[in-house]
């Protein structure tokens, strides 16, 4: 059976832009076009030249090798002619490949926000599609607000696709600009829309704002669409944009869509997806959902003991796809719920095999969860879990002991008569016998330790150059400032690899020196091997 | 038309607890089904009773006032009765209303992971509902797998719905275990279900690994299931559970399904779900997902620009629904309007009065502003608000001051030759021109810093005897230890009043310090009024 061919649009550097807190510059817009480009998708959409000097400048050249570089921009304005308006102009002489074009759908809005006629609204749609098409271009019409539209005034929602069309549109996208369509009604309007146009015309555009951009989407597919409008992590205005990074192995693995459909990914660049979704996080500065459908540091992750060892006899137990089909991996978690079977896992991830009746492993056991019950947590600290183990079994290395260290925090006025806090911590480091101290001052008692710890480890100290603290959490685990702290350390190095350790302390500089230290001797214990 | 009743089921205390990094304490739990009960959910699953001390304890007495309260355990074991068997004992003698049996639906799973036979399986299913049922209690079947169940094994799958009907069980929950399947596969397996077993005694146990658990358990309602389970911010193992704080929106507000049904969320109630929402993250020490549906800070807010316009003109154009009837507000980026009317009822509610056109609320706004680019929030520290509110107004009184204090954290061998940690603080206090001097040790720095500032406050020492501090959060705004600090502190005193205040510093002693010297200078104030 031959498959029909689903076309996917992605509008992170244009509709993603609309996010709170985002704002993409010219150099951000080159590299994550790239991106993009590298993952197999048909349309990306950079942004709207003429409205800014960065999006004017980014459509100065085409920046995508595979995919079609697409400007975004808005019909020609009320009582200019198409070769009178520079906006039209902006579009149609850019460097894309192809024009999306805005074009309001629900009679209402036409009215209030653009404060023209319903029928002026469609001369203006057509002639500026006409505009694209006599310049070579493909051109997009995204019907925005075409479900609410569809809702008050059906007959005109269906006018505005049947004008794009009729004017040479290659696709008109159905908008769910409010986000708030569910996925019934969805399924509902797009059959009613292929009364007056071919499904492989039809795109969907659908925002999150019910939780269900992603089915929304999907739903618009079994209706009949053919072409799917998202965003990298779903990034968008309010609640964001149907998330690319979910719909794309849900069409290309679950066989209600893979059996029908094929798009531009291909398996192998499906298996860098989540090494896409992440570096795409990175690029934002902040830290990657761990609960991301299919790309998450949980998605594949299992805490209870039962489904632990479950999934040692058959990962489809609790697996719906494989992990590796999108790059991501198996984590099973080490927890107060962990069994053994748990720990074997986490152990042979490690390459560490114990066997299920070794003496040590009831040992281990009985120390993880002796140590959960003082406020560690080996969920989320490997690093710390791999030296526990190494340290039961004898195997742990002696780099370097902290013989003793002493931080002070002091806030005095200074001699401008400025109030001044100034820290600085001293720590006094046992190297196979050779006793080194340093000193150093830091903006607060961990950099000041982390700081004073790094200036001298004797022939350690190069081995640490590239060591680098990427992120610091703190969790009190009852109220008060009497209570139990917990530390947890996210450390990288020139590798790219990333590990966790963790410390637990009444005294917080405490707890934090403790998850330093472990991260310390991780880096100098995968160095050493 | 009357409408027919829909079961809302919260496991955000059973299943919500298999989420990576999260552990309930005992007291955990108790606060959190009160926030859950508040909220008017049908059943509140409180956990594993005999499987841990912690649920255990929770199990001795029912937790909740308005919900069902409900335990969660396996069927018996093979080769015991159920009278024999004390994970049964456990269920049937524990205080809660309902018991809910987990139950494999999926025969390769029974084989598997069980190693017993589908015929054992569904004799331990129905003797261990039988058990619940005479004690009293409803009964609950969760049937595991049982989606994967009925497409490899349609018939033993209904075979496990028709036994646990057959002995007795309230409701059979249909659950998709490893969240892989689509909303139309939902659709057509349910409406194959109701052959067996009536919409009124099913239930759905959605999970978000494609990220369509709220589509699919809005999918199971469409086509006849008439409870739904899920979890406070979609908690949850891997991906997470359903999430019932978007479901419960979409089910109250959208025509669809508003018209059909009815929930025990009021519209009081309804209001009060972001509150609920943000508190849970608060409790867990996370950061709200600002993209969440509904209750998002983003959920409502525009970008200025063309948007920003359109919603002054009508608020639909832009929301589909109204923020108000979640709690949520809307939130336009630029406009001064909207943060000074939110200023303005703040302040109402410490009993400042002041007019819209007042100069003072332009530098207020200004303030706020200023200070939350720098990392404060005063969405949550509300006592902080109100003594800059003072303090910008000239009726903060001056009480006193510190003008320097010093911190040591020190690790080293004692004269027993056993590593211990010793922390102490000095503070240099001026109260009216008196010069104060004390020093204290304590198991942290924030802890000895709070124990010297009480130790002596000259005239004003008195009044700080029952000020207490109940609960201590940090949260680092950047990655790393060089990033800005947050610091919360929760303080009550012998009035019942608890209040929050906020301190920001890269050196996290700094940070906690402002944050208590306001909660201080806090008590004080409201002494003196």
């Amino acid at each position: 059976m031959t498959k029909e061919r689903l076309y996917l649009f992605d509008t992170t550097l244009r509709d993603g832009a609309q996010t709170t807190g985002v704002e993409f510059s010219f150099e951000d817009k080159i590299a994550i076009a790239g991106l993009l480009d590298g993952l197999g998708l048909d349309y990306i959409e950079g942004g709207y030249p003429g409205a800014n000097v960065v999006d004017t400048a980014l459509f100065s050249e085409k920046r995508t090798t595979n995919a079609q570089f697409v400007a975004f921009g808005m019909t020609r304005r009320a009582g200019r002619s198409v070769e009178n308006d520079p906006g039209i102009a902006d579009l149609v002489n850019c460097s894309a490949d192809a024009v999306c074009y805005v074009s309001k759908a629900w009679d209402h809005q036409v009215k209030l926000a653009l404060g023209i006629s319903t029928k002026e609204n469609l001369k203006s749609l057509a002639e500026s599609v006409a505009a694209a098409v006599s310049k070579g271009k493909e051109a997009f019409v995204d019907c925005e607000h075409f479900f609410d539209g569809y809702k008050a005034n059906r007959a005109y929602a269906l006018d505005c696709v049947r004008t794009a069309l009729g004017a040479g549109a290659r696709w008109v996208v159905l908008c769910d600009t409010n986000g708030g369509t569910m996925p019934s009604e969805i399924e509902e309007i797009v059959a009613d829309v292929l009364s007056v146009a071919p499904g492989d015309r039809l795109g969907i555009h659908a925002h999150d704002d019910t939780g269900q951009a992603v089915a929304n989407s999907l739903a618009a597919v079994r209706a009949g669409v053919r072409q799917i409008q998202g965003t990298l992590n779903g990034l968008g205005e309010r609640c964001g944009n149907a998330n690319l990074v979910t719909l794309i192995p849900t069409l290309v693995l679950k066989p209600v869509f893979a059996e029908k459909f094929e798009t531009g990914i291909t398996p192998e660049r499906l298996q860098t997806l989540t090494h896409v979704s992440r570096a795409f996080d990175e690029f934002l500065n902040r830290a990657p959902n761990r609960q991301a459908p299919y790309v998450g540091a949980a998605a594949f992750a299992t805490k209870a003991g039962i489904h632990a060892s479950a999934i040692a006899k058959d990962p489809s137990t609790y697996e719906h796809v494989a992990p590796e089909s999108v790059g991501n991996e198996r984590a099973i978690m080490v927890s107060q719920q962990a069994g053994k079977s748990n720990l074997l896992t986490a152990l042979k991830r490690f390459g560490i095999a114990m066997d299920k009746t070794d003496p040590l492993l009831d040992k281990l056991l009985r120390q993880v969860k002796e140590r959960e019950a003082r406020g560690y947590s080996y969920d989320g600290a490997e690093a710390s879990f791999y030296l526990l183990t190494r340290k039961l079994l004898g195997t742990l290395p002696s780099f370097f002991d902290v013989t003793s260290y002493r931080t002070a925090i002091e806030r005095r006025h200074n001699a401008r008569g400025d109030l001044v806090t100034v820290c600085e911590a001293v720590v006094k480091i046992d190297v196979d016998g050779e006793m080194l101290m340093s000193v150093a001052e830091g903006n607060g008692p961990v950099n000041a330790l982390d700081l004073a710890m790094r200036k001298d480890l004797g022939k350690y100290s190069a081995r640490i150059d590239d060591l680098e603290l990427v992120d610091y959490k703190v969790r009190i685990l009852d109220g008060g400032t009497g209570a139990v702290t917990r530390v947890l350390i996210e450390s990288r190095d020139a590798s790219g690899e990333r590990w966790f350790t963790v410390g637990v302390s009444p005294n917080i500089v405490d707890a934090s020196f403790e998850a330093l230290y472990e991260s310390f001797t991780y880096k100098l214990m995968k160095m050493d091997s």
